[in-house]
């Protein structure tokens, strides 16, 4: 259900104005007004889930399916040599508006993202790994 | 079919070790050797496909559908207060290994992302976000 303090539900219920660029009975797809890129999209679900803990795996799919059309489509029409896929879930993980959605970010070289997203990679204590993965299989 | 020079190829082969946290006919998830955080899992498709734009749309779904269930999984046993799912496609997106993976990485304050993932967000020009969204548009 649509939630009444929800921003993208209200998107959805057309009460606030949205640049849509894809929309089907799932999904809608529309740009986002605080760009870290030109071509940042958003996709969401039309059914309000706050997060990947919450989503109907249908919707999810839905999501999936637009989003790699969009990708397509982004590559042919911006020609961006790069693209991210993010999605956040809790303000820690710098979630803001608490409805599934997926950032389609495209990527060019020196970019505001440039320094966020290289994440300097460091090898593990491999012992605390695989004590890590030990305790997520226990609650698959 | 398998890549020859392709490390999660290897992986998937049995030829170079991993840990793993789970698989299907479709997909393996595994820990990362270089985690951003404690549960930092990549899960990839069993049939090489580089990038968000080669992946079979099956694969795709099969890789959330192990994403969303790893979510939990790493929520039950972990309880990070937050959770990024990430993508990558192309250099300048940071990807290193041209073999679609989805990061989950799992979320604390004040970890190695918190820098990285403030996207400092700033209103762009309406006129240059409605020009891209007809560009994509165009093309979908």
């Amino acid at each position: 259900m649509a939630q009444s303090d929800c921003i993208f539900c209200k998107i959805l219920a057309g009460e606030i104005p949205a640049i849509k660029v894809f929309e089907d009975e799932r999904v809608l797809a529309f740009m986002d007004i605080n760009p870290i890129n030109e071509g940042h999209t958003l996709v969401i679900p039309r059914r309000h889930a706050p997060t990947i803990f919450d989503i109907e795996i249908e919707d999810l799919n839905a999501i999936m399916a637009a989003a790699k059309r969009l990708a397509q489509a982004i590559k042919l029409s911006l020609d961006p040599p790069g693209l991210n896929l993010v999605q956040s879930n809790g303000r820690v993980a710098s979630q803001i508006i608490d409805h599934f959605h997926l950032h389609l970010v495209p990527r060019w070289p020196e970019d505001k993202l440039a320094a966020a997203m290289n994440w300097k990679l460091q090898p593990g204590d491999m012992d605390q790994i695989k004590a890590a993965a030990e305790k997520i299989k226990a609650r698959l």
